[in-house]
């Protein structure tokens, strides 16, 4: 069965480290049934193939694309630049070729990529990235966390609905919260933006969403709600605070632990239990952020992603494209589907 | 000397523990020399002050202020209610009687007094809420963290000055950097609201701030700069959310701790370590946040302020008094002091 299924297309040179981890999370994904399509530059991509024992017999294929767009480069080139390796990954998407696009390069890139190539699903003003979070709860789903910095009150409402959509269909949460992100529980208290979209989402509740009303910064790892909707830029801010300073107390935890003989020697023995703990809040774990909005499987991982991301972003595409994500979308967001 | 000093006035019945850990705090401040004026209804705060042996002979007043704005009344009741406690407080500010203001007590009601008695320093549109977070560097400032919800550009300009002010006068940084807080650190990236607001702090640059340019979510722990200017909605998020964090990843610690006998024992050996740890996390470290650009020293606590959070509050507005920030506010944002 799995050799029979639509191939993932990976940007497969991109991000920080080029090839290396990109091709060897295909490969695990293409063991664990995922065919993958490597777009890239054809000799490289072949070159780390060569070190993978068995890859031959794997279902991948590569597809030449020899320029990639770098991560210091201008999300607009792709554009003008209309082979570089994600407009490739995308046109696979559109024409059918492949079932989702996979980039851990340039987000803006793959962002621009993918709505330029794929367009909206309709009834959707702009895409945003949805990404995850651990919770005290497991983990909360968080967006927008970086496609739109200035956005407008239906934005948010739709992405509320796309997210619950989401969380349905490709994590099997049934009835999955909606949180609006503020800075006080109480219905009259936030920004302007805030005021506008919490009355939105109030007319929302029962149709297409279930909205818990506002919630704080606090709420995010308490897991107060399934999903927490917000504006790109307070979006941003939130993950990359939240991973920034998991990284600074677990290190804080490591000096510490290194302090005396004694604690030392503690140190040694919990160590396994702070190491699944460090695991738990490792962006790998959930491998890339979905652009949820775009007519077509679209996901953008961490520049500095690992095999283990790559693979695990695949897998994860993999899962949204045989739940028909963006069918079920297009039905939640049509006219009769409110 | 210290008994010669102008006394706080505290707000000594408000927050959501009452009178007894603001009397508590106060007894310790005012055993370290600072005295106190304790704000609220009499008879409940003479009681409280009886449970402390020694007390009579300490600087502490108490002064009549039965009406107490409660956590979830509105804050415009300060308008109406003039003898409420925070209302006596800031009075007592403004008529020269009390050094600071402080309270534990309802956070937008104690704007709200701050501002309507003690108006604005010249050349301040809006005044912020300072507080600081730790970090790898010790510690982060960061404003505002929510007096206000939509902002300006020229705002985020006018207190990238005034913490500057501060940073100098109370902490004795003779030359902190200000970052501001964007998703990506590209001078092009950001919120209209950020690329404005850029182009006048770089303006700034070497004119009363240094301006390192903008930051992410992850450089606020990792303490790239000393100061991070950001609107009162991003910034109360993340105080919120990085309190909510260290709270939920401790807990997740203690957890794994408690998880085996082997990590028990291990735990037992590490416990004063992260105690350490969760200490310098602790909001009560810090005490409270200064009202920044108001003509007047006004600080604004946790509700959930203990004893200690107290007396650390008033030992920061004595300091603050003693190095007479205002009036060095008011020379820096002055037409010459730029």
């Amino acid at each position: 069965m799995p050799h029979t299924t639509l191939p993932i297309a990976l940007d497969a040179a991109s991000g920080d480290h080029g090839a290396a981890p990109n091709v060897e999370g295909a490969v695990q994904a293409a063991r664990a049934g995922v065919p993958v399509l490597l777009v890239g530059p054809r000799v490289a991509l072949h070159a780390e193939l060569g070190k993978h024992a068995g890859s031959a017999s794997l279902p991948l294929t590569v597809v030449d694309a020899p320029d990639v767009i770098g991560m210091d480069e201008h999300a607009s080139d792709v554009r003008s630049r209309t082979g570089a390796s994600i407009n490739v990954c995308t046109r696979l998407v559109k024409e059918g070729q492949a079932a989702a696009a996979v980039s851990m390069g340039h987000s803006g890139a793959t962002m621009a990529s993918a709505l330029l190539t794929l367009g909206r699903v309709k009834g959707v003003d702009r895409p945003a990235i949805l990404t995850h979070l651990p919770s005290k709860k497991g983990f909360v789903t968080l967006l927008d966390v970086g496609a739109n910095a200035d956005v407008k009150p239906p934005y948010l409402a739709q992405w509320a609905r796309l997210a619950t959509v989401y969380l349905r269909v490709v994590e099997d949460r049934q009835d999955p919260t909606v949180g609006l992100l503020s800075i006080g529980e109480e219905d009259h208290k936030g920004s302007q933006l805030v005021l506008e979209a919490h009355a939105l989402l109030r007319e929302l509740d029962g149709h297409g969403i279930r909205f818990h009303g506002n919630v704080e910064g606090r709420d995010i790892f308490q897991g107060t709600t399934d999903i927490v909707v917000t504006d790109g830029f307070t979006g941003n801010v939130v993950l990359k605070l939240a991973e920034g300073e998991a990284k600074v107390l677990f290190g804080w935890v490591r000096d510490a632990l290194g302090g005396s003989l004694q604690t030392k020697l503690g140190g040694l023995l919990v160590r396994g239990a702070l190491r699944g703990l460090a695991e738990r809040m490792d962006p790998s774990t959930y491998g890339a952020s979905i652009l949820l909005g775009v007519r077509g499987l679209a996901f953008i991982g961490h520049g500095s992603a690992d095999a283990r991301a790559v693979k695990n972003a695949l897998l994860r595409a993999s899962r949204a494209h045989e739940a028909n994500l963006i069918a079920r979308l297009e039905a939640a967001l049509a006219p009769q589907g409110g």
